[in-house]
């Protein structure tokens, strides 16, 4: 029976669909894994944090987070900021939720790394780390002899990077074409109902899926971050964000859509990446699509990537209706897939 | 270094690629697996077969086969039948892949439990062990410490099985919904551009995709068995395939495949499995989509599965353009994935 002490550094909608999801798996794990699990250190960004080496009491923490108090009030040690958190969590796995930073991957880069290097693993759903830190944090763990495993930065808790670990041996990827962002998706849906651009970007930032500047979703950023992570991680090529040939949705008027819509036709932001040898074009354009189309059914926030190999032409994963669950199922695959293959 | 003897029963054109396949990939498997491999052994069903323990020549194997002649001319041992193949092959990995009987799984089943008690990993392409002897042979395979694996007996060689086994760790499938035959589907498509249905299945039947008597796929049992299979395996439910509440397609007619085109629908032949509780409802049938539906989209031999999960509310698997080389990759994943494992 291994017996995992996890820390759950960030604490939001994701980090505490985890620790619901965490309760109710709980038996599973046990006895389809062998697995059982205590959570001892959860830090927040503005609910305080707390540590107990023999483990929190995972209710007691939704519930003082959920009603806005201080996790502070159930700590066991003073925690003047999140690298004293991680060193002093006493966890054996490292789950990194903090906020991403598309520029350049910090402060969470140095959050996986101290885990790593204290022999935790180290999983996290933030995309950051695997565009700017791949190989570095990559390398660490396999010295390690522990795992960065990162599924839910991609297309929620979709198995994408675990498909290709695991499922798809021997296989090299030489293009991809999809609908990474869901924000974008969302709003070019509701303008095809006859919202404006602003009414649907005011809509997803009531739902929490947009934030107050949406310029992160609407001008393809967060589409060529996607595209960049898995370049880098399943073509092993090395992508930056900046690098990726980035068109936004802006172009896209309320009588284009009307008339696409016309037609039979959609505009989707579409993420693109071809290999050539060595090198990589990563793309992110709108792009009218048809019916005949796998792009066209996927609607709201859903997503889907289809994939070309050398060993099947063409598989593709989609993902309907995601949410903090899908994410925080990401995070537990990595966390059981972590123990498992240890 | 692990080195694997490997035996080929069946070495049609599924054989015939996995033969290939496993040429073109010998580098990758030994620089990134650390396996290498000799083929001891070929079986085939009207070219005789042959054995020889320090390795058959591949392409020669390639070569007398694909020029009309017997594998007899270069065979160490006489052959009297598969099971006597199976047991002088002296093999580390069975691949399997003799004609499937929807009726009872049969010779395959002696053909898997016959190389799995000789403590050969058993790997297939044949759906008849799978919905015939899937508990037994897994049993068994646990029992000798090998591996009983089936990737390609649906949807080809896109990873569904090894999906569930390792990418979604903890988590129970409640429902599916997905066109899982290939011939149906390419001649539905064919009817939409103005073919009656028997020039649809006379050009399935040119392109061997089709057999000489269609019914199998036409009246809807290939779909019938991949739902069983699909039920038994990744519910944990034995369902047998003629449980599976089952209408072919000879009900649609032209007239009924234009009325959709005008309607910009489509008919497809729409595969369900619903769990609930212990039992399970299995379901094939004719159904009419529209373009917001993803199975709209899938076109030609392509395939689609939507799994319904308690972890994931949607995810999709779609597989396009699939071949021999295809089901090949199945097979090969389903090597790999063996002696990785073991």
């Amino acid at each position: 029976m291994s017996q995992s002490r996890l820390a759950l550094l960030g604490f939001g909608n994701v980090g505490r669909a985890l620790a619901r999801l965490l309760q109710r798996k709980e038996t599973e794990l046990k006895e389809k894994y062998a697995i059982t699990f205590s959570v001892t250190g959860i830090a927040t960004g503005r609910h305080g944090s707390a540590i107990h080496p023999n483990g929190l009491d995972l209710e007691q923490a939704l519930h003082l987070v959920e009603s806005d108090q201080s996790l502070s009030l159930i700590t066991q040690y003073p925690i003047p900021n999140s690298l004293e958190f991680i060193r002093n969590c006493s966890a054996d796995v490292l789950f990194e939720n903090s906020p991403v930073n598309h520029h350049n991957g910090q402060p969470a880069i140095d959050h996986l790394r101290t885990a790593l290097e204290l022999g935790m693993h180290a999983i996290t759903a933030n995309k950051g780390p695997v565009v700017h830190a791949y190989r570095e944090l990559t390398e660490l763990a396999a010295k390690m002899k522990r795992k960065f495993y990162f599924e839910s930065t991609v297309m929620d808790g979709a198995p994408i990077f675990s498909l290709f670990r695991s499922a798809l041996p021997a296989t090299q990827l030489s293009s991809l074409r999809g609908i990474l962002n869901s924000t974008t998706n969302l709003i070019l849906g509701r303008m095809e109902n006859g919202e404006t651009f602003e009414e649907a970007v005011q809509y997803c930032q009531q739902i929490g899926l947009a934030e107050t500047d949406p310029s992160g979703d609407v001008d393809g950023w967060d589409a060529a971050i996607k595209v960049a992570a898995l370049v880098t991680v399943l073509m092993g090529l090395p992508l930056k964000p900046q690098e990726v040939d980035r068109t936004g949705m802006r172009g896209i008027t309320a009588k284009m859509v009307a008339e696409a819509k016309a037609q039979g036709k959609r505009w989707k932001l579409v993420c693109t990446a071809e290999r050539d040898g060595n090198t990589v074009k990563g793309r992110v354009a709108p792009e009218l699509v048809s019916p005949s189309s796998p792009l066209y059914s996927v609607e709201g926030s859903s997503s889907i990537v289809e994939f070309h190999t050398d060993t099947l032409s063409s598989l593709s994963i989609v993902e309907g209706n995601p949410g903090p669950e899908t994410t925080a199922y990401g995070l537990l695959a990595d966390f059981i897939n972590s123990v498992k293959n240890q």
